[in-house]
């Protein structure tokens, strides 16, 4: 379970999107949530646009990994496509903030990846924010305004990279997600095929 | 701390070479050891040959992070050149084996990342030690004799490599490290850029 927040604007959705052509086994857990899509926004790829009906359904039969209320609108975590895409053996990327992280964690902690991207500065923040054209400039100035909260959060976070060029974050992303795959104690299997082996010596 | 171990054979000495190659903030650790040289070995290159009495000295003083004996010859890691590197910001590179990393590990153990390197199976091992021609027919055996002792201790390290193929084993190698270098916990600084950065938001 690889998870990537960052403060709106740090790059998170484009290094998620390059992580997910990159890589093919890992699976992108689609969110869903109450806000209105965006210009552009698919519903069913870029998140699952629901009612407050349906979403308080989903929260009340425990349907929700996580899940929180940010800028008055609601988001969470389907937990049967995480829990199918884990048993096939496929990691799981969740794009998703600090107060998501947190909740996984405590369900989750052992199989966790956690990545904070943060902005090589506050003017390139202000700049990618702007320069996306997909909100109104109250919206900017709300996502400004939030974000020393989401980075008050970094030190929660076991990988943290500093996006200014990226190229470079991404072949980070893609060098965090290779080692963690690395790790022994995420390896299935090793016990037998050192046993195996030693047998053969 | 970079420690890699595997038994003799599993190709550790040549991931080692090319990661100093592939890498320049990274200084190998120089072992000293009581061994006499193989053929085409430098003193000062790829070990410290001494002495016995200059070993034990060297023990007597604590000049050694690490020592131990295999085979009848004594190995250690000298503690002065480490300490220098680190210092200096540089990362350090270990070619040691499960008894020197677990006195590593005891010293500094927050430090330390631990890879170890499994060959793919017991022919491939058994192929490679022949192929390199260092060793008499004798040595060869011992060796192997030896490798399920030095693979028991996989699970003391915190990365298994199988060491297929090498530009493969090689790729793995620096994903690991360029991973650990993105660790929060390892990126000094990191308090204060968020500091700072906060502060113009």
């Amino acid at each position: 379970m690889f998870v990537m927040s960052s403060p709106s604007g740090a790059g998170k959705t484009t290094l998620s999107r390059r992580l997910l052509d990159a890589e093919k086994n890992i699976t992108m857990s689609i969110s869903v949530t109450t806000r209105k899509p965006r210009p552009g926004e698919v519903d069913g790829e870029d998140y699952h646009f629901l009612s407050k009906e349906r979403f308080d359904h989903m929260v009340a039969r425990k349907d929700l990994l996580e899940w929180a209320t940010v800028f008055g609108n609601s988001y969470g975590t389907p937990k049967a496509p995480v829990e199918a895409a884990l048993a096939a053996g496929r990691d799981v990327l969740f794009d998703i903030d600090w107060q998501g992280t947190q909740q996984l964690a405590q369900a989750m902690e052992d199989d966790l990846v956690r990545v904070f991207i943060l902005p090589p500065d506050a003017d390139t923040l202000r700049t990618r924010l702007i320069s996306r054209n997909q909100d109104t400039s109250a919206v900017v100035a709300k996502r400004m305004a939030e974000a020393p909260r989401e980075i008050s959060h970094w030190a929660e976070y076991d990988y943290v990279i500093i996006n200014e060029d990226f190229d470079v974050a991404h072949e980070e992303v893609l060098a965090i997600l290779k080692a963690e795959r690395l790790k022994r104690k995420r390896q299935v299997g090793l016990t037998d095929f050192v046993r195996k082996m030693t047998a053969k010596l």
